[in-house]
């Protein structure tokens, strides 16, 4: 029986079976002919990013620097990667046209980039760049104890490129990991593999974290940024800072760090930083809310001192994503269990559980606004993803409102420009039209400012709604048209809207 | 009797009495002619540098534009402000001698600057800034319940403002304050004060907050550091706009808010999420500390993200000064106090009491260098100030040190190359000499990245020592060598001096 493996965009392709994969392979490998071969483990938000990127590279003489090839499983849930890759397409939508540009030149064009489920691929590779996720089972804990890693899957691709690299490959893993985990996870796994081989060399080994960012500059964020790295021995340094440099434009020269273990906990800091600065604000929204401040004004005040308050953050709906929601969960799990110390970021995991809450305020305000119960309220929803004007909707902070709003007896109903399908609540009903989204409910929260919501007009209201705008979507104007029409508002951060009686 | 007011360098001043302040008056008087009239209410760290940039502004033709008076109170603590200024010298300690000269020129040479004790002299200013304090009582708290304000001697003052001042006058607020102030606290205490005189016409209030910064750039951070300000009417917006627009240069032009509470709200805001940044580090500190992890180099490698990430802020010993020590306590006693609401600044708090604490830190460092007791073991810090190279000793993190070191038996010496005396903790023994003091103690914290600290040598340490770096005074080439030379090492955030045994 074959199994098929649906894209995002209907698509079925059958998964093939070992044979198929075999000949695939075997294709490869005379395609592949004596040229330098990157492999890039894991076709995800990263890994088909990086993969295209590094296939764009050109030597000297104007040809492809590299043989690129992308592994991921032939699974249903990633197979159609593969295909997509194949056939010239990105295998993540995106707004940035750059990332289908480099898939199709270099899959249909320059014919340096292949993806395969074949694991022999690794065998080829003179650089394994690891791009594989290693998540938390539950990103809604908080309590260090309750800190679960899915490690068992990530270990086993690693023990997968173990079991099929040369001796002297360079692995670069471009994973978020846990602090040490190079040291104590990654390299005693490749040991055991490689010493089963035969394979006593040492291993070399590179971390190189990736600040990839979804979105309209998608493709720059891998080629024109800068990266922090570090390697276990000074050959692999050498390595890695070559490799990089064939790929990352020169000005963004690639910054080592001391040990693996530095770059892993720069990864996990600078994320878990920009999470705490997100929270810190959610509770001056709530003070600005009552004192009847508009707070999005007075972070733009603050913002102007660049260098010290430039990224102080607006206030909001709430936050998503795969990185900022989970890896101030990775540094804590590495403080348990790979130091082994008692130590608790207990400021970093209150953020964490502060950003994860959030979306509970504008459930809140949307409550007041419809008379104290969301019970048979049809309540819509404008915004999936976790980003305007992006399809990703990740760990999206929808989710919670969504399921907490249902919970209270709602009738929701979600809408976003970006998405045609909700992959993570399939079950919730998606409306495709924005204006007869807003014309067939009561009470309406703006929670992404996508550009579509933005350009939104007072007569593309109703008259007497509920509106909660939780993203600085409406201009005061707008909203003053609206309550004149009878709506009430809410704005998250907008206390000076509860000043003007807007809630009445 | 007559009372005396001695100054910082020993100066010892008589106090006048009311009939010498009488005269002084009048001679003002006759010096401010007709001339549009400046009075700075309060010769403190702001208020004085205040003065001098406003004694020189000038006119289109040259002129002063502004004859400037300041005023304090005849007090022991305060008179020797005055007694400075008008001697031509700035009553605040500074490396910046653009102060000292602005004060010269303005007291001696175009006689424009002028203080004096009268509260008569609010009777001729156009325009009134009040620089005076409102301060917390204990900055030692954290329960919302336990913060208490200071705010008998503010209002006390601007009540003499409002006994003295002219019905049209420009009352332009630069202190600090809770949110809402303006309009609950100061407005009804001139506003009463006035209506007592028969002055009914309504009061003209900006609240326009400094960002000044004690340093090199002291009289910079005034005049070339954009303002946020806010005012009760357009009126006194106006007017507030051209008379900052007198002293600062144009092209930092003050942002308007929307009304008073946004101004005060953005003061207090901008200080607590700079606080707040401090305090997250400081656990990912200990958590680098117990990993082996060098956390300046990784914290400098994550400043590459320009815009998200460079105001991530570095390990330390602690935090001082008079700002954000205290800023998030007003916030929280402005919910609770003025807009009487329930809302607790639990993260804003929270950063608050680990700043507080941070120096405990190196307190178990130096004890744990020292085998495990403090007691009887002569203790050298070096740094009292809480800012390099600034003689500043405001609330500064050397004060919960010294007072938990000699709690726990410790023999405390304390040193500052900045500093002659440390007026919060007379009774302290300082040592003038670096090198005697380097010589007669068995454990040295260097606390503050004074220039001097960071030119010492290891011939500078004697053999043998105990040596706490809590703010990346000592290169790592200099560790070496000291740990060489049979001292044990720690430093706050290096890891990596750990993994490399200087602590043994």
């Amino acid at each position: 029986m074959t199994s098929i493996s649906r894209a995002p965009d209907g698509t079925a392709y059958d998964i093939p079976g070992a044979a198929q994969i075999a000949d695939h392979f075997a294709e490869i490998s005379r395609l592949a002919g004596g040229r330098p071969v990157v492999v890039v483990q894991g076709l995800g938000f990263v890994g088909s990013a990086v993969a295209a990127v590094i296939a764009d590279a050109r030597s000297v003489n104007g040809t492809p620097r590299w043989f690129v090839i992308g592994v991921d499983l032939p699974l249903p849930g990633s197979w159609w990667k593969i295909a997509y890759v194949n056939e010239g397409r990105a295998p993540v939508g995106s707004p940035d046209p750059e990332f289908d540009r480099l898939v199709e030149q270099g899959a249909l064009q320059t014919r340096n980039l292949v993806a395969t489920a074949s694991e022999e691929a690794y065998a080829l590779a003179d650089v394994i760049v690891v791009d594989v996720h290693l998540d938390v089972v539950d990103r809604r804990v908080t309590s260090p104890e309750e800190i679960e890693l899915d490690l068992t899957s990530f270990e086993a691709a690693i023990r997968t490129v173990g079991r099929h690299m040369r001796g002297d490959a360079l692995v670069l893993v471009e994973t978020t990991v846990p602090i040490g985990a190079c040291g104590k996870i990654i390299i005693p796994a490749l040991e055991s593999e490689r010493a089963a081989r035969g394979i006593f060399d040492p291993v070399q080994l590179a971390h190189a974290y990736e600040r990839v960012m979804p979105g309209p500059r998608y493709i720059e964020s891998v080629r024109r940024f800068r990266r922090s790295f570090s390697a276990i021995d000074e050959t692999s340094a050498l390595r890695a800072r070559e490799f990089l440099g064939s790929f990352i434009d020169p000005e963004f020269e690639p910054l080592e760090l001391a040990d693996t273990a530095s770059s892993e906990l720069a990864k996990l800091l600078e994320n878990s930083y920009r999470a705490a600065n997100i929270a810190f604000v959610h509770e001056w929204t709530l003070l600005a809310e009552k004192t009847g401040i508009n707070l999005w004004a007075v972070v733009d005040s603050i913002r102007v001192r660049k260098g010290t308050h430039d990224n102080l953050r607006y206030p909001g709906f709430g936050v998503g994503g795969y990185c900022l929601t989970k890896d101030s969960l990775l540094a804590q799990w590495s403080a348990t269990h790979l130091s082994k110390n008692s130590d608790i970021l207990a400021v970093t995991l209150e953020a964490l559980r502060i950003n994860h809450d959030m979306p509970l305020h504008s459930l809140n305000l949307i409550r007041e606004l419809a008379g104290g119960s969301l019970s048979n309220v049809r309540l819509l929803v404008c915004g999936i993803s976790y980003l305007a004007d992006v399809a990703d909707t990740r760990n999206s902070p929808t989710e919670l409102f969504v399921d907490a709003a249902i919970s209270e007896g709602a009738e929701v109903t979600v809408h976003d420009p970006c998405l045609r399908a909700w992959p993570e609540r399939p079950a919730v009903r998606i409306c495709g039209d924005l204006q007869t989204a807003l014309r067939s409910n009561d009470a309406i929260v703006l929670a992404v400012p996508h550009r579509a919501y933005k350009q939104l007009t007072p007569s593309d209201f109703p008259p007497g709604r509920a509106i909660v705008d939780a993203n600085n979507v409406l201009e005061d104007a707008v909203a003053q048209s609206l309550h004149g029409a009878g709506s009430r508002l809410a704005g998250v951060g907008k206390g000076h809207w509860r000043k003007q009686g807007y809630h009445l």
